[in-house]
């Protein structure tokens, strides 16, 4: 059966939809991209300064649908936002970021060691409000455009929607904090998690008044910032 | 050898060091909060729109600062940036996306194929610069704090650069395409990439003034946005 879509046409024998033409795009002011900069530059991954202030609700769906607006391969939008502030579930979550810790820990030696466990890396019970950012790998169908070739596109997705999250809840005056160090089937237990959906970002949210001004894992001696220059390269790999 | 950090220590007899303390957290305007909002609400996945001027040397720094601002596991900073302005390294990145694109093509049937060809998924060429984000999986040594109980923890830093870098550009008024259908090895080939070094982002990027007010894939019918409503859950996993 003939598709005449895929035949270029030109001229008035072209039968092709019309779509909707892009708009002007807007135009940020140089306060507004000033804003945007200062709230990446002010973002920090939070472990312990959480208030116990519970989280306005306006405030949340704000930062929610934020993280809704995140780009999504293929438009797949495979993200679910579980909301956690029921203590025994904390509780459980919390236990398991302990069992694994201790599991993590003992990878490093010496100095490293003593500086890791003097560490805080969880704010999970301190943190009023829990949010478990989920990718569902099934939901765009067996074949999602733009994941053909890479089948954890959807992954990226989510992460873009968390990375949203995270700076909305900065400029909303609540700080993020993601946690890492759990046994991934443990969690899913403990979240009922179907198959096929997968976590992406177990994150610890509240208030905040105090912030430091530096990465945490700066400041406390953990590693320092690489130079930018030292990361951009031209044309292709360059280096060993 | 004793580690006295370890053992919880109270007052006087306390030697562990002192860390310096978290500082007032910066508290954002409304008009702040509003320009991050419109930023992540203006920001599209651009394929054909882009204009043949050159980027601003100053704006593209602020853009990859803003990327470089991203959190990551362990504060590993695993990106790079592989800006690519030469037209026959374009050129072969185009055709690895035109023989994956007809690759993928075939794998949808009826209108959603003709609907797929009809599609312009990627600008490589139009756009004056591309830029590839990497992920050096092992920068941080062979235990990175946060990535023991998930190896992929680095992938996901590295998105997290990737979309600080799309607003970033959002806002100096630059479009970004992330291109996704290439075969990786291929694409490897091409840049140069040394084992252990990942392409996370294929991204193309110019300056534009006209962009779509939704998503294109929506706009074009491909499929719509979901509501957020139902993609809230509460304390755990609800449904099948």
């Amino acid at each position: 059966m003939p598709e005449p879509v895929f035949a270029p046409k030109l001229g008035a024998s072209d039968t092709r939809p019309r779509y909707p033409s892009p708009d002007p795009a807007r135009v940020f002011s140089d306060q507004e991209r000033q804003a945007l900069y200062d709230v990446i530059a002010a973002r920090r991954d939070v472990r312990d300064e959480f208030l116990p202030d519970a989280i306005d609700p306006d405030a949340l769906l704000r930062i929610l649908e934020a993280a809704h607006t995140a780009p999504s391969v293929g438009f797949m939008q495979p993200w679910n936002f579980i909301l956690i502030d029921d203590p025994q579930l904390k509780a459980r979550a919390h236990d398991a970021f302990v069992s694994a810790n201790q599991e993590a820990a003992a990878l490093f030696t010496g100095d490293r060691a003593a500086l890791y466990r003097r560490l805080k890396l969880a704010g999970i019970q301190k943190a009023p409000l829990n949010i478990v950012v989920t990718c569902d790998r099934n939901r765009g169908g067996a074949v999602v455009l733009g994941r053909t070739h890479n089948r954890d596109m959807d992954l990226y997705s989510t992460v873009c929607a968390v990375q949203n999250l995270w700076l909305a809840a900065r400029a909303e005056g609540i700080g993020v904090g993601w946690v890492s160090i759990f046994d991934h089937d443990q969690m899913r237990r403990i979240l009922g998690l179907p198959d096929g959906v997968e976590i992406i970002a177990y994150l610890c949210m509240g208030y905040v008044d105090q912030m430091y001004s530096q990465p945490e894992l700066a400041v406390k001696g953990w590693c320092q910032r690489l130079r930018l220059d030292d990361l951009i390269m031209k044309n292709g790999w360059q280096g060993d």
